[in-house]
């Protein structure tokens, strides 16, 4: 599967990456770049800091011409701005990127090649640039047809509950016992993290379903695709994505994500989050238009908030009561998980 | 209520328009042409039509000069060819129209504003340009806060099933017993009779229930905002978009609609049509999210694949089955649909 293509030159752009910090606002605005630093380590050369930047990642500090040398393709800014603009250093440093001979990788609300200095720099250094937020020319309506091939799907009770680690996570596991699992993509660090993918909340709503079939095509080699969801079909902003992503998506398993300490859907304090498994079910219920037979194999709970103690014991409480492995993803991993999508699919 | 800014010139378009048919293909070619000749009479001056033109609207033929003098504003291509495409005669119709003092819009996919000729034609001429595909500017990511007023939404077993049809149907039999009702369009034609609206299958998926708050405002004048449905929760290309603009709409009501001679949804012979009443089920239990005192007010068939005598028949027995007033609007109107509605919020 390829990239979206660039949009100033003919080249394509990839790991390794040398990881843009800058001088950001708060650890929050580096969430992209860190999520990139923690699932892909061996794509990432260094980072890049400006003196007075206060955060790390852990990688080795280099400038420009000194990552290329060391082998880096291109830079990639994970920093995001409140209301995703491009800060006038930003444009300089991508500037200095591509003059250094790096490719220039952005997932900001405002494109790279909306910038006409940034575009002339890429064309000047015949370089690419890529915005990670800009679908794919193409992409074709979703037609629903049954396909080959595994795919399990993570829903949420929310957004921002652990959808796109936990699928990682899954597939992390799975590869250690041997199978065949690929990550797909449907956000922007997502798609740096599998350099591939589409950003499903980016493209235009008829294409919702169609970007997703499109990112996880058929195949016949046993495997599974392990797909990202998105946002939640209980919350009022982006529910249609959600429901568009469940029926491009096929899936045959399905990973429930949730909050515990979270008291209302992300942003919207009049709606309070879904009961676990009223949401589980009707996700259930919406998948099956288009894969009667899907089951849900697990539950994933961000326990971020709470002892140890008792994250164990909400764990088996919600488990329990939804007759699933749950487990926190970060503190106990997902082997549970995958004990039971193995058992589920064994022929 | 504000249309999208048109592309190349400051100025205002809207009716009364020039319907331009040109040599469609077929009837379908014209369905939007048709759409507004029929339920905006009022708003049009004449029809642009090709010698070799087969078909009519019943309309004064007329030269873009004429029209002009006549007092149509905007030309108004209501064709689509396959692929939305836009054949080299339309455009010199398109720039002869600009030529003569008219407004263009169009509802193509390929963009008035995407042809170096049309724009400069346009500004030469100090004229408008829209493309009723074009979502305006600056539409919100939605909020789901309760808003005043009463909103009724038409929602379906598949596409293309009369939607758009029965809620114009229904604010014109509200209107004429005195009752504020104002359709809000949500596709192409829709746009074109309301002179308003968003295209909310064009819109960028995580704005899709933005863009139906932001064409039904909240009122408070004890009025009805008429809100035209689009796709279906059962066909798994649309589903998202149909989930979206159900949370948006935040509706009091539901009409729904089906044409009960359709084996299986609109290009997708491997789904079924819903059951009516399952269709119904799952809309108002989707509805509930946004608003959970939303009811039912009745089913609109489309009947016109059947006779007369059967057409009674079936819309008595689904009306039975489901306890709503069921009719077809064209054959029938829609007034025991309305009284229905009248009933259930009389205070």
């Amino acid at each position: 599967m390829s990239l979206p293509a660039d949009a100033a030159a003919s080249g394509h752009w990839g790991p390794p990456y040398l990881l843009y910090l800058g001088n950001p606002a708060d650890e929050l605005a580096i969430k992209t770049a860190r999520g990139v630093a923690y699932w892909r380590p061996e794509w990432c050369v260094g980072q890049y800091r400006h003196p007075d930047c206060k955060t790390t990642l852990g990688l080795p500090d280099m400038g420009m011409a000194e990552a290329r040398a060391h082998g880096a393709d291109t830079m990639l800014i994970g920093t995001a701005n409140a209301g995703g603009t491009m800060a006038a250093e930003i444009v300089a440093d991508a500037i200095a990127a591509l003059d250094a001979g790096l490719n220039v990788a952005a997932g900001l609300h405002q494109k790279l090649r909306s910038h006409p200095d940034i575009v002339a720099a890429a064309r000047r250094n015949g370089r690419a640039l890529f915005d990670a937020r800009d679908p794919a020319p193409g992409i074709p309506v979703g037609n629903g047809r049954p396909r080959a091939g595994r795919r399990l799907l993570t829903v949420g009770t929310d957004c921002s509950v652990g959808k796109m680690y936990t699928t990682l996570a899954l597939e992390r596991a799975m590869r250690r016992r041997g199978c065949a699992a690929d990550f797909r993509a449907t956000g922007q660090t997502g798609i740096f993290i599998a350099n591939a993918g589409a950003p499903v909340d980016a493209v235009v709503a008829d294409f919702i379903s169609g970007a997703v079939e499109w990112i996880s095509p058929a195949r016949d080699d046993g495997g599974w695709d392990l797909i990202e969801g998105q946002g939640s079909l209980f919350h009022p902003s982006y529910a249609g994505v959600s429901l568009g992503l469940l029926h491009g998506a096929q899936p045959d398993a399905l990973v429930l994500c949730h909050e515990p300490t979270r008291r209302h859907v992300r942003g919207l304090p009049g709606y309070p989050i879904p009961d676990p498994k009223a949401c589980l079910e009707a996700n259930l219920a919406a998948a099956r238009l288009t894969n009667p037979a899907v089951r849900a194999v697990g539950v994933a709970l961000n326990t971020s908030g709470m002892p140890e103690a008792e994250a164990v014991a909400l764990c088996r409480r919600i488990g329990d009561e939804l007759g699933l492995p749950c487990e926190d993803p970060v503190r106990m991993g997902v082997e549970s998980i995958v004990d039971k999508l193995l058992a589920c699919f064994a022929n």
